[in-house]
């Protein structure tokens, strides 16, 4: 059978993370009900708690870092409101990278071959400059490159090549960001 | 003209459904804020609101249950952080299906093709060992078979067949799960 | 480079829309938390805010309406639970359209060929007796015409023409609603 009592059973977090989720747990209202402007005491929180957060990083307080722990947050890059981060797995942004609002980094899954189910935290990795638009959905395992663009409410279950714009569900690469722009940014930056 | 007037003076909860609704609203804190492992209080809760709940069912306290005394959920079931069980219809979740984060189970539509825009509340039912991926949507009136597997973000409008894996938007249908692994769980479950 | 810091820096919004801002976030609680059946206030506080609202207007506790001062909600409408409703532009809903649960319009987005990244306002247009449903998206500048229907869970990134009922995501119009029900309730309406 689908043996979901082993699955329950099996030791998924070590003491050492089950202590940080306890810490999270209880600090996480320091940060949801924090003021809007407040960035920079929120980076602080989840700098506390283990994150890699960059310089001026705008993470808005209705967004959710599933663990602080795992994420890795580049430069001036932005997570904006109700997004969410379920970073079981590690999740890194790139530098100016942009997450929008309601969109979904989603780092864990099941390996639905096995009986007992067994959890997965594959990475995520958003390159440099690159924007996962409103409702966007990032699946386990992806890698979407620098320059790159996840269309709103599209699905990506697959990588996304750098500077691609990739739209619907699931997403697939419709065209490259011009030229001009991306050797402009590479060029200046 | 779309008679919105009618459809709003429609009688479309009985007087007993009334006061449960009533009861669920001043109970739901008390589901909603209650501390993370606490499944069997949830589980009670809900029982106590007309519900069918089995053994060892973990339902997380940011999922929304809409109606507590429509839904079934089987021995050893999960349903999700922030999950949306929207069972004006009654939604049935077989035993050890899983239901993941921030899926949405629909049991709820309205017939556009009548002037007052009848609301119709068509049942979900969600086959034992399914597996409802994160974000997903199953919408009203729709089957989905045991063990059958509806990817993250896949909008499923129409029936999925037992041990099939559909993804995307409309969902489709893309592979069967290994026969080994339907084979063998149905052997040894 | 992408100048984050020149987007961060830049004046997007008015003095007078700042004051509103923090208005709204002051006044907030009062719409959040008033009981549900309480339409008549929660129309109340967005009039205050500058919202044009309609005769009865059905708008729930748990809808997000960005900012007040750029929606126009038609006679009859509604807006369900836990719609997002993120009008940085101008959103226009029509007399007796639907808005439902966790539906999502966005009536902002950025230029991404430009190296500021500078933010758009587009407006939004929802029909007359249009249907937007559960958990759809409605892009920025995207105009739903009369009578049309978005599918639940449909992304809609381009117009929808009257009376047509589009699905998917991308979403495409898949069929006409019938005649009799436009031609009937034009007549009647």
């Amino acid at each position: 059978m689908l043996d979901v009592e082993q699955n329950r059973h099996a030791q998924k977090y070590s003491p050492n993370e089950m202590r940080r989720r306890v810490c999270w747990m209880l600090l996480q209202p320091l940060f949801r009900f924090s003021p809007r402007p407040c960035f920079a005491w929120r980076n602080f929180l989840l700098r506390l708690l283990g994150a890699q957060v960059g310089r001026d990083v705008h993470i808005y307080n209705s967004a959710t870092i599933y663990y602080p722990w795992e994420l890795v947050a580049g430069d001036e890059c932005a997570i904006g409101e109700q997004a969410f981060i379920y970073n079981l797995g590690r999740v890194t942004i790139g530098a100016r990278a942009t997450v929008s609002h309601r969109a979904h980094l989603c780092a864990g899954t099941h390996d639905y071959t096995q009986l007992h189910f067994p959890l997965l935290r594959p990475p995520i990795v958003i390159g440099e400059r690159a924007w996962i638009c409103a409702e966007a959905f990032v699946g386990p395992g992806v890698t979407v490159g620098e320059g790159a663009i996840v269309g709103a409410g599209a699905v990506a279950m697959t990588d996304v090549e750098p500077w691609m714009i990739a739209v619907g569900n699931p997403a697939r690469a419709i065209k490259r960001r011009e030229e001009s722009e991306g050797a402009r940014m590479k060029a200046e930056g």
